[in-house]
């Protein structure tokens, strides 16, 4: 094992998911030794399988890949995951290894995912690299069960205890979300964060270098794939078949959203690229411009990315880009407003009618009426809620963006955060087509505050709305919604 | 008291503050009744005051205040603030109101602050509007202790456990910022934030309606506060003397940072500015050349405002944008590089010699030694330490900036947050001239990722560093501090 602390991280993955085939561990150096309830074989040949092995997972040094490969085509195994990193990511030698690899796997049929890459997070097999976040927050701090450590100096390691460690939490849930990724690190962290912001994974899978399986594979099979709703993408370089990729996209974005983040943009950004992946990163004017050939949703970083998948999950798209914003403070109203116009939305004026209708509950002074709507506080949880609705009936708006912090109402109102989740869950008629948006981000320096705001938003997303981390983050969000709105109304 | 719960939210935050000097109470309705270990008197001129009275802080009516501002001229008080709203905001006859209040005041030389605003933070006398964080988190979800209920039902009200529940902690420290704002709820929230990132107020003071003390007279009067380090400003119309205002703001940026940040930029958030403030927003172009022409920094939202007053509290401009990146993983290296080009630094390579001297220690294999820096997670702290000193000595780089989370370092490593914060802040020698920036904002969706991250945020500023919220924040800091640094060179 080249880097056990990552194999090492990918079975305590699979203890915790509860995976429930059988695993075996080859490693000549530890043959027949015990290790968190396994023991080691000397080599592939030497499994003695009762069914027959679906996948090899490779850790060992790049240049002992080849022959290893040889060995798993050998018994009959019809797929290999390549933990393995050091091939064309580090130049010429490295790329003529892959050359070797795929001439090999080509001669037993070997499938090949990898190199320089995590694998695949499947919750119908409990298969994967991500944990339950308790898990890693339990197993994180700890010395005993990380590392060459383990292997090197087994007599620290208590493996029951490690066992009922593992065993404390079951694998977050399956969902409706696809994730294409070309880092692990990202893919980690998206099946960590994603626990907390109220969505789980159909499938992820990293592609590495793609030597062998690629984007296109698994793009094609998203597209076909009925649990998949959204398809979600990082994305670093695309290794071949432009073409092929532009037509498949516009097949499957009639279907399916499909969200694109790609990493390396600018010039600094190309060489980390061909670090990271080894692969050109391409010109992002390219990219731009095949997002508004093909539908595609594209963002610009990670937290965008997750903001998309969010609004995606529980909005249609908005029919036009009028928006209402009810805000708690003059100034914030102000802000919301530039904010929510730099994005692109719109802000037309509340009827008249509707305007004295608020006017009848709350006083003009200290106030805003029009568009932004502003109440100094005055409104609590029923009035907030009322307007709400009167908003949802105006044909001007399309959208409703929330920006009075929740904090705000629930500490001054004296309601529950379950009482606030459902009153505004059901504030509008889902067959109405208006979103409905909020936004939890203030007062979060302080643990009161955040805690709360990790309650709200944890449980927003199960009640058909997106609690944004910020103003710019919901205008974004409704404004790239609307964009493939307009898409599908012209290609349909 | 027309907005009592405005009103007594101020006496709470006074009471909070042990704001020491005798405080009277005026409201003929309650003449006699005692309120928070007060008794309402019946008429300013039935106060028997055995010191001057220095300060009438106004909440009646708008159709009231003329009359009561010519009693406190006869009383010879010389400043008023007025809390109460309800003036040229909300058309002309309120402008009507505001020139008549100006007669008056004029004939008696009484200063009015306001109206529609909620006053002056000032940590050296105890005024203020502001709360320790702890007395907003204690009070706040109390009924017994707000608005108009605490006068018209005194019997639930115990007095006793009010004083307890405020004297419990001190008022906020005095610091080195000070904040003219025209939002009350800004400044509230402003007040309250700096308390969990870790800087304080020299003074905050709010214009409101400007009707006679303006953005000039207190501008004017923090540029030669020596105890005033930095400026800040939430502006959403300059009132009157657009020449003197740039006159005095190119004087004052020679001496200290003056950050602005402009609201209502665009034509819906004209319509919000005109009905909170009631002025007219300006055109945002006009304040965009104008921050050019003076020197002035400008910031677009409240937490851009907030990340650019940590930078000026602790970094000095950088003399280039060039800028070395440590990343922690493959995707978040791309990420970061992306985010930091976009906001106009420059990431020039690593020197041969210096990536040699990395080499020795950390394998090349799965990392980038070149910019961005990625390891692989394969870096402990004393090692990360050691490549940030390397990085400072690169005369290519000016600011080094630090995106892996020290979450990742801290979980893996071992280490405390102290340690890591203590390591970090001696890094680089502060007479470098050289800016250390750290991002911290992975996993801010777990409870115990917020955590440590609030901690390690207020540890940072204290110990000479500033951990952001973003990449973004960090890089937009990092190119206004440089642009900053370019304008006083040229004009100093």
């Amino acid at each position: 094992m080249q880097n056990p602390s990552g194999a090492t991280q990918l079975l305590i993955s699979l203890k915790s998911a509860n995976f429930a085939n059988p695993i075996y561990l080859v490693n000549p150096k530890y043959a027949g030794k015990d290790f968190m309830g396994y023991t080691f074989y000397d080599s592939v040949a030497s499994i003695k399988d009762d069914v027959p092995i679906d996948l090899a997972i490779i850790g060992v040094p790049a240049l002992k890949t080849p022959s290893l490969v040889e060995e798993i085509g050998k018994k009959g195994i019809p797929f290999v995951h390549m933990f393995t990193s050091g091939f064309s990511e580090l130049g010429k030698q490295g790329k003529k290894l892959e050359e070797n690899l795929i001439e090999i796997a080509t001669k037993y049929g070997v499938r090949i995912l990898g190199p320089n890459c995590m694998g695949i997070h499947n919750p119908d097999s409990n298969l994967t690299f991500i944990m339950p976040m308790q898990t890693v927050m339990d197993t994180i701090n700890r010395d005993d069960i990380r590392g060459r450590d383990i292997i090197d100096n087994q007599d620290g390691l208590d493996l029951d205890e490690l066992s009922d460690l593992l065993s404390t939490e079951k694998l977050i849930n399956k969902g409706k979300v696809s994730f294409i990724s070309q880092s692990g690190g990202i893919a980690f962290t998206h099946g960590m964060i994603s626990q907390g912001l109220g969505y789980s994974f159909s499938k992820m899978v990293l592609l590495g270098n793609q030597i062998d399986l690629d984007l296109l594979d698994f793009l094609r099979y998203f597209g076909d794939d009925p649990e998949t709703k959204i398809i979600s993408m990082y994305i670093e370089n695309l290794k071949r078949d432009g073409n092929k990729f532009v037509q498949l996209l516009k097949e499957i974005t009639l279907k399916k959203p499909i969200i694109i983040w790609k990493g390396g943009q600018l010039q600094a950004g190309h060489q980390a690229v061909m670090s990271h992946t080894g692969g050109l990163a391409g010109d992002y004017r390219m990219w731009k411009s095949m997002a508004k050939q093909t539908g595609v949703i594209l963002v610009d970083s990670f937290i965008e990315l997750t903001d998309m998948i969010q609004s995606c999950l529980v909005y249609s798209p908005p029919k036009t880009l009028g928006t209402a914003v009810i805000s708690n403070s003059g100034g914030t109203a102000v802000e919301s407003t530039d904010i929510i116009e730099r994005n692109g939305l719109k802000m037309p004026l509340l009827s008249q009618e509707v305007t004295n209708k608020i006017n009848q509950f709350i006083p003009e002074v200290n106030s805003n009426l029009k568009n932004p709507l502003e109440f100094g506080g005055k409104a609590n949880l029923e009035q907030t809620i009322n307007i709400i609705k009167m908003l949802a009936e105006e044909p001007q708006f399309s959208s409703i963006i929330m920006t009075a912090s929740p904090e705000f109402i629930i500490f001054r109102g004296g309601v529950s955060i379950d009482d606030y989740v459902n009153e505004f869950a059901n504030a509008i008629p889902p067959d109405s087509g208006k979103l409905l948006l909020c936004i939890t981000s203030s007062m979060t320096m302080f643990e009161q505050g955040v805690k709360m705001n990790i309650e709200f938003r944890s449980k927003s997303l199960p009640n058909g709305f997106v609690a944004y981390r910020s103003t710019e983050a919901a205008a974004k969000c409704c404004y790239r919604l609307w964009e493939y709105g307009q898409y599908l109304e012209k290609h349909r």
